[in-house]
């Protein structure tokens, strides 16, 4: 997508020369504030960037862990370099339990890299690999922009015919929880992406950013995304999505995910299956917007999916910028408290209404007739 | 309730000569990191602690507006001494549109002092009746208490039972959302006094405390209050509620109440109507504990009460302490974004268990019982 009228993606790499290749990604956490770009020169800086969130969001880790894994191709010495690949990719497997496209990004490296019979051929083929993730990422994404814009276009002709005068916004209201736009991906987004699509196309769009505690990333990172493409917007609290639902004030509700099960369980951003439960007591169609590869199908049910648990800082304090222009964190709570803080939540499939991928519009029990 | 050792009731009045009377009350915006008593020397000033919320809470409110009032009354010119009360009373109601209590404290002290023959009369009246508003809500908020900690007893029982070993916490575990202590009341509180009542009783009980966004007055005012009665508890973000009833970490919800209309349906803090369809969805009983003071009989249901729309920059914004004791806001959201913000929402009463209440727990459908 573009910023400050130039075309990134969110990660991607560079060669180094002899020493190897450079991750270069956007620094999120300082988004919407500053825009920066951050060199990982190793693979073990690589890790630690997913780690810490300097990159997050499904697709994004994805790409950004198949590179590392090509870093650490490129990194390998001579000697048991197959070794030195295996260790490579259990550091950058251990970085985030819950995400699907950080196993399958590793794994899919990691396979080409080990077929090959030499260590040269093997960084090759993981250079080629990683950069296949990455494409694919954004090529998928911009399909499934396409076959969710059709979805908006269809509820933008009964929302014409039925506006009310004293609605809130304006054309086709999308809800949206957290960031899956082209920051959590290499470009595009997943549940962004029939926004954007869609407003490209001309259609009236408006979408309700839930902010997303505890990170904000819907008041941080889609807030920027929807103001760079111009999309009419507005931020609320989590809490206030049922009360807008049941006021009539949104129409679909489009969220990305983070691991899809084998029956179309969800595991998506903490508070995801709430929106669930109020998209369903009001009968909003809700869907699931991601590229096949966020499917586990190992993974039999939702319950099976391992949930992070992330530090109760990020419940406890607030981070922003301050009116003199200071990055900082704010302690919501007293000095002695403490905070509980589950990073994802599964959506039962029995709650969504389609998935929309890249190869088209699935109810959750079809998941499978794509592979 | 007891702060550093000493007892404070939320907000009272005291006599200042021929100047009329103070209202003071806990700032509680500074808390939980320091606290500190502000007097209002008028109803202006009281008028204006109500709107910019340095007092909050549906008790709180209306025993403040009371005193407000009476100052109204005590601040009054002999000459058209009924107008001025008529036109303070009108300053006062004018601060918060969806406060129960705050209409029925002025219209009560505002009736009494009407029916005076003199001046005079109409201020004794108006004091006593506004000090009689305010020891109510602490009488009525302990009995909401006893009453309220029967019910955590029984489910003490079948918990000690049925405690699974690997659950996050012990003892009944309560979530609560936004502040329905003691600071929202006289003293006491209206949901939290049950857990109060309880935990003096040396039942096991554990509080999940909504953080409650865009205001933080979980994170900020119920965990101070927790804390303070020693009562175990941990604050979450308020994504996380769903996710920890689908995993079985919730036994009851209990919330307060800022209007309750004729039929039941509950209208509070924003966010309380998405933990009561999470409750159904599983099985968690849902409890609303309010003096009688906050059913608005005059109202037939949920849809008629007017819900506040608040300043955008309550979610633009977060409001703390950082780590060099400064108070401030950090921005979350990117410079040019818009917010919508909602305080408050309904709860139809087809979701809620009973209401827990001075004059015992009765159903939805039993409200009109009371009268």
């Amino acid at each position: 997508m573009i910023v400050n009228g130039r075309h990134y993606r969110t990660v991607w790499m560079e060669s180094a020369g002899q020493h190897g290749a450079v991750v270069r990604m956007i620094n999120q956490p300082l988004i919407p504030h500053r825009f920066e770009i951050v060199d990982l020169p190793d693979h073990q800086a690589t890790a630690r960037a997913i780690k810490t969130m300097v990159v997050r969001g499904a697709g994004a880790i994805g790409a950004t862990a198949g590179f590392g894994m090509a870093q650490v191709t490129l990194e390998a010495p001579s000697a048991d370099w197959r070794g030195y690949l295996e260790r490579g990719a259990a550091t950058l497997q251990a970085t985030r339990p819950t995400a699907q496209n950080l196993f399958y990004a590793v794994r899919r490296v990691l396979k080409v890299a080990l077929a090959a019979e030499t260590s040269a051929e093997a960084q090759e083929a993981a250079v080629g690999e990683a950069q296949a993730i990455a494409d694919e990422d954004a090529a998928w994404c911009e399909a499934i922009g396409r076959r969710g814009a059709g979805l908006i276009s269809n509820l933008a002709g009964k929302r014409e015919a039925a506006e009310a005068s004293d609605s809130l916004a304006h054309g086709v209201r999308v809800l949206t929880h957290c960031n899956a736009g082209w920051l959590a991906f290499v470009d595009w987004g997943s549940a962004l992406a029939p926004v954007y699509a869609a407003h490209r196309a001309g259609i009236d769009v408006f979408v309700w950013v839930d902010e997303t505690r505890p990170r904000s990333q819907g008041a941080r990172l889609t807030a920027w995304e929807l103001r760079g493409e111009q999309v009419p917007h507005a931020i609320i609290a989590d809490n206030a999505a049922g009360h807008l639902m049941q006021r009539g004030e949104v129409d679909m509700v489009i969220v990305g995910a983070d691991r899809i099960a084998a029956n179309g369980d969800v595991a998506n951003k903490i508070g995801t299956y709430e929106k669930a439960l109020c998209a369903q007591a009001h009968g909003v169609p809700f869907y699931v917007a991601a590229p096949t590869s966020t499917i586990d199908m190992e993974c039999a049910s939702g319950d099976l999916i391992p949930i992070e648990e992330r530090d109760e800082d990020e419940v406890l304090y607030a981070y922003g910028r301050t009116d003199d222009g200071e990055f900082t964190r704010v302690r919501l709570a007293p000095e002695e408290a403490r905070a509980h803080n589950p990073a994802f939540d599964v959506t039962p499939h029995s709650l969504i209404a389609a998935f929309i991928m890249q190869k088209g519009v699935v109810a959750p029990d079809r998941l499978k007739e794509l592979f």
